[in-house]
């Protein structure tokens, strides 16, 4: 448990701060026992830090009121959802308050009639998915954490899923924010006159303030969705199928890829029907009409025959998509059957330099003790890199060296470091590699400009 | 014509920059003459304002090295495109200098592999729709004046157009920006990592910084098109039709709304083939495959008669649906049979409150000596309230009026005074309407901390 050093100021400060929030929040919105922060003292990359004390606000005015409490005692801020980020976003590096924001989980409102849903950061984001099926209307951002993480959560880091590739990321079905700023005030983006502050706060981290109302953009629910998996002797034989695909005008709901590596774990873990002669497999859900499917699918299957793939399966029943499913769902349990640790780096390259990065890859890890598994949303090139390591001596250093020259390549071939997960305080560091000097110095004003105290989230995205 | 009032010292500082410009640049790109200078004078509002310089840039170079120059000697810099705006955005309010960017009109890269194409901002519209249909990929955004606007005037405005409620606005297919700031300094926007500064610059209608490169989306290109026109005895029946069009889990392509007063203007134009008996129009386009459209056209169709529509015509043929279209086309120039001037206020409201928009509209236009003509985009509840006044006393301010009370009834509705003409000196004046005070500043100092000298359009968005 790291536990941030506070100077004798610092921890006079805390306490002033806890003493005001004591008076203007009820007791049980306050925590402070240590058995209760612990609960908050992680996420999803399993590193540990310990705040010094949990708000549960259950609106904006106690947002607000914490808000402008920390911002006076100059206490750090760490906004968590369901805490199941992957780098880091609500880990609190530097102890000082946790929001707890699960219990603001309220749908204010669907309206059918304008495709738009308004929330509350809590709302976990699959409970959103089902709400808005009730009207046919479908919210397509669909990361693989949806049935746990928040829907605050999927907008501070835009998380993506994978159904990107026909419909975008968590940026694309924001329409509104309601953010309370570190001084407490409360401003409304979405408007559509002058600049777009609403997706400036998408993918802020929590960074720059607290979104205390979601607004987003639904659309029609498609009537229909069919899943094939087909399997390939070959890598490269997959990335040609997926690349054809999308040559013949679909755009499929979800391409997903798998690499040898990753088979060979799932196969391990489930019990998986896979043969052994599959080295890479592609899953493929496309949606909309009966009839647009029964176009579609057959050219699928096609492309995936022209490109080698030595078997298809359509999935016709729930069950037989079901089963298509399981072994992508099994992947990150399935993947510790390699090696103990894990670090999931979710790159993302145009699509048409997929082959060349892992070419890159494998070159980095040839000859080195590790193992490497490759899966992910192609359609995109957004994969997610595993660099599995064990407890030996020197293996948690390999992998580090080996994210370091993978992140070089990624961003040689004009990709990202992160195509989904953020930035935290976990890929901090390679911030400066992807984005130029002077465009980070103009994202280190803007979080001064509205954060000048640096109480919101720090340690995060910046270094 | 405006000609802006210099003090002596401003007359100095342009003649200082002018004679700098003259040492950078060749010649025939630096225009002073007053007959070239004219030319430059006005755009789509028919304001006029005379440059005192215009520059045509031939590459980022040339940008950079005239910003500089700008910003040593605080000149006003106006960039325009086509100068087809229609809120003032390529009008040099305050002289100085006018970028005329239609040189800068490279197609730098199609990429198909990853549907993407990068352009210079000088590229029209539709030429880049053209060039990319020929592997077969769609640039969706398709305003109106698409034969003729650039693409950098589009991003500046952040344009819609006609394919808004299936495809959505220039906005989200912006991926990247190569940006010149007014200190001559260049950068480049739409890496993953951090905040979303491309978003930001998107629709900052020159008021920020100078597009030199445009990275937009592209999707696969609909196999076909379908035509289909609904003549109804009364503008809330079509309004009802489109909301059920939407209902049954359809977005068209396009789905265009006309009223009485357009559909009289459009038929004495061109004497277009439209019984007295229809009072409102709806024009529908979708988009899809053979068998997709074969699915939704029936639904439409029937949605429309459920909507009491007294007739439809689906548009088999390319004549046919040119036809159909050309009533669309001509509204325009048509609406200038009503009356000799035109206030186009493309306001938009919640789908779901079109229809009390409208009755409002009637309201204040009620017992008024002036005629108001309504059509637009009504998927996306972005009417064009076109108020039509002649020259006689007193109408120009009547319409004005109305204007003021059309504007105030779209922000109680929860909309905007711009769906997609932007702000620019026109709408400025309601900017306070619809952004609260708090989002304002923020954008004021968004505009002073990057063009602290304010030379960027100056006069534009804000008042």
């Amino acid at each position: 448990m790291k536990l941030f050093k506070k100077t004798k100021k610092e921890t006079n400060k805390h306490q002033d701060a806890l003493n005001e929030l004591m008076k203007v929040m009820s007791r049980e919105r306050v925590l402070t026992a240590v058995e209760d922060r612990i609960c908050y003292s992680y996420d999803g990359t399993k590193q540990k830090a310990l705040p010094d004390i949990v708000v549960r606000p259950e609106n904006t005015t106690d947002v607000s009121n914490t808000l402008k409490i920390a911002n006076k005692y100059e206490v750090p801020i760490c906004a968590r959802g369901a805490g199941s980020g992957l780098t880091g976003g609500a880990v609190p590096l530097m102890g000082g308050i946790v929001f707890d924001l699960k219990n603001m989980n309220r749908i204010i409102e669907i309206c059918p009639d304008d495709f738009v849903a308004t929330v509350e950061p809590g709302v976990v984001t699959k409970q959103l998915q089902d709400e808005v099926a009730k009207f046919d209307l479908f919210y397509p951002p669909d990361p693989s954490s949806a049935a746990f993480s928040t829907i605050g959560g999927n907008v501070a880091e835009c998380a993506g899923g994978i159904t990107g590739l026909k419909y975008g990321v968590t940026r694309d079905y924001i329409l509104a924010l309601e953010i309370v700023l570190p001084d407490g005030s409360v401003i409304n983006t979405g408007r559509k006159a002058g600049y777009d502050l609403t997706r400036l706060f998408t993918g802020s981290e929590g960074t720059l303030g607290i979104f205390t109302k979601i607004t987003v953009k639904l659309i029609p629910k498609p009537e229909k969705i069919q899943t094939l998996a087909a399997y390939f002797s070959n890598k490269d034989d997959a990335i040609d199928a997926a690349d054809l695909i999308i040559d013949n005008n679909i755009l499929p709901r979800t391409l997903e890829f798998l690499d040898q590596m990753t088979i060979n774990a799932v196969r391990g873990y489930t019990g998986a029907d896979i043969d052994e002669e599959v080295k890479a497999l592609l899953l493929v859900d496309i949606d909309g009409t009966e009839e647009s499917i029964g176009h579609e699918m057959p050219i699928i299957e096609n492309a995936c025959r022209e490109s080698k793939a030595f078997r298809t399966k359509v999935a016709d029943t729930a069950k037989e998509r079901d089963a298509i499913w399981a072994s992508r769902r099994s992947i990150s349990p399935a993947l510790y059957n390699i090696a103990p640790h894990k670090i999931n780096e979710d790159i993302c390259v145009p699509r048409s330099k997929i082959k060349e990065i892992l070419r890159r890859v494998d070159q980095i890890k040839e000859g080195q003790p590790i193992y490497i598994a490759n899966f992910g949303h192609i359609g995109d090139g957004n994969i997610h890199v595993n660099i599995m390591y064990s407890d030996d001596p020197g293996q948690e250093a390999l992998a580090e060296i080996i994210v370091n020259k993978v992140m070089k390549e990624v961003v040689a071939l004009g990709g990202s470091i992160s195509g989904e997960h953020g930035i935290g305080n976990k890929k901090s560091q390679f911030m400066e590699l992807e984005v130029p000097p002077q465009e980070y110095e103009i994202m280190k004003r803007f979080k001064s400009y509205f954060d000048p105290k640096g109480i919101m989230n720090p340690g995060k995205m910046f270094i």
